[in-house]
């Protein structure tokens, strides 16, 4: 089996090679051949035997998606994007990007023709929709996002959606939710303090909220996201219908019980080192987001995420800190 | 007053003209400039007094949108599209103009920059839903299109949204339901008998019903449809929020109604020329469309259609038979 996958380099990118070494392949095969591009160069696997070829390129560049094609491979993961926050600075960059390249990756499947029929799994996110919100978001919300992010997601699902019905591909679209507990370096994101409140005191530094603890949000691991992509990559046509896309499973819970979750999981001297600050400016963006979705249909089709937020912090603590953190 | 009519050619064009002619200008102003276009040469207007400029053009062509924005339009009705059908047999050229023409559009006003924000009125399509639907279509439903015309309507009333939301214009998605009676010829498309079975009567000839009387659909007229342009032009941001693109408000009935209220306008003798011959295969396809929708947004914006099925039958006799029908 041969796999490509574009934005390899990113954070789901290597704990979706994880789970392919850990795995030793896909759907239950080998992969012998196995394509990574980035725009940044991506690392080689561990524990991957099969044929590894890395790419560092564009996929808006025009024949960049047509050389990443020609080999045919098998089963795609679609994951190369500039952020939420990136495509919201620099439009140009956001729609040249997460719209151009993902759409010269669609038609570069597409004229291959010849009955080459690849399995895509693109990576979307909650980002498709904007408020006002119900209570909680059902599989059948109308797509209206607030983002120029959001848009780019909501239009790639629909191409998606449109190049399966046609029969270029097999698609499926997997709206992520909030991914926590992101590894590495706290970064600018609005959204970065729902890692940060788990991720900084595991590593014995202090860190502040700056939103109230009633605030609420959907949150999965980086494992489960990757777990969500492999899962997609099994599911028939059959399965899937026309309703390709779908938002993922994942644990709702408020500031406050995922801050219990830690006291519970770490201790008390843990969650002390979170303090509380404010920030109106980060309260007003987190307002906007929706926080909470019915996922009906993903669990139908069994998507699983952690069913606490204790677990989530647990997979944090084996998967990214070797087991161990600071008391 | 500078207006860009794009797709002027067409039938929602000309009957847009009437109505801008009929009201001597748009809100409340007069026009004195016009620009129409399309990929057949567009007719100049009767009535409007104004600089009436006319040119054959295909918007996916690069540089044309640029030079039909340079003279900064205030008003923008944005029409031209490949329809349903040639958008399914055609996959490129549907592309082409629907997605890369819009975009085009949106990319010449933005980049003009220096402060231009135009009005950009877009007709959209109730295209944009896909099956299974229930019993009527809120505002907030999902948008699941199962043809390619209803993805390109998806991804650039997500477009018109985002470039609306960062300032570059204003925007408003325009859904039309079905456009009835269309005047002229019977054409190939599936839900062409809506309009022939009352159309054909009442011009003496004999046409078939392909589908039961059971059939539900919701019906504007033309006239109908040039009025929610105008009346979408009117409104403000203030008015709209975020959710630009609505569904509007039409005559939700059976077939068996349509046929009724014939007998009602034009007398037994009219609605006897209709001949029940059952399609499977339109039957089929008509089964995949939404019929009703509950257009609470749209109606509270203030745009309507006619109340009756009767109504809709009038308007046809008054608008493009000059009040005369075949009895």
């Amino acid at each position: 089996m041969h796999v490509l996958i574009t934005g390899a380099a990113g954070m789901i990118g290597r704990k979706l090679l994880d789970r392919l070494s850990l795995d030793g392949g896909l759907n239950g095969k080998a992969i012998d051949q196995l394509t990574l591009t980035d725009i940044v160069p991506p690392a080689a696997p561990q524990g991957l035997c099969g044929n590894v070829t890395l790419r560092t390129a564009d996929l808006a560049t025009p024949g960049v998606a047509e050389d990443l094609v020609k080999d045919r491979p098998d089963v795609i993961f679609h994951l190369a994007a500039i952020p939420s926050g990136g495509s919201e600075t620099d439009f140009e960059a956001g729609y040249r990007s997460n719209l151009d390249g993902t759409r010269n990756l669609l038609e570069a499947i597409r004229k291959t023709g010849d009955g080459y029929k690849p399995k895509v799994i693109y990576t979307s996110s909650i980002a498709v929709y904007g408020a006002p919100f119900p209570p909680s978001i059902p599989d059948d919300f109308v797509l209206t996002p607030l983002t120029s992010y959001g848009a780019h997601k909501v239009i790639c699902e629909t191409l998606l959606a449109d190049y399966n019905r046609r029969g270029f591909l097999e698609g499926v679209g997997v709206r992520l939710c909030g991914i926590t507990v992101r590894p590495g370096k706290p970064n600018l994101a609005a959204s970065g303090f729902y890692s940060g409140i788990i991720r900084e005191p595991l590593a014995g530094i202090e860190t502040t909220l700056p939103v109230a603890e009633s605030v609420t949000n959907t949150h999965a691991s980086p494992r489960a996201a990757a777990g969500f992509l492999v899962h997609a990559a099994s599911l028939t046509p059959e399965q899937l219908g026309h309703r390709i896309n779908m938002t993922m499973p994942g644990v709702c819970c408020t500031v406050g019980e995922q801050l219990e979750a830690l006291r519970r999981v770490a201790g008390d001297a843990v969650a002390r080192r979170v303090k509380h600050k404010p920030d109106p400016f980060i309260m007003k963006i987190v307002e906007g987001w929706p926080s909470r979705f019915d996922c009906t249909r993903a669990r139908e089709l069994g998507f699983t995420a952690e069913t606490s937020f204790d677990e989530i912090i647990r997979v944090h603590i084996e998967d990214d800190l070797g087991g161990k953190f600071v008391q």
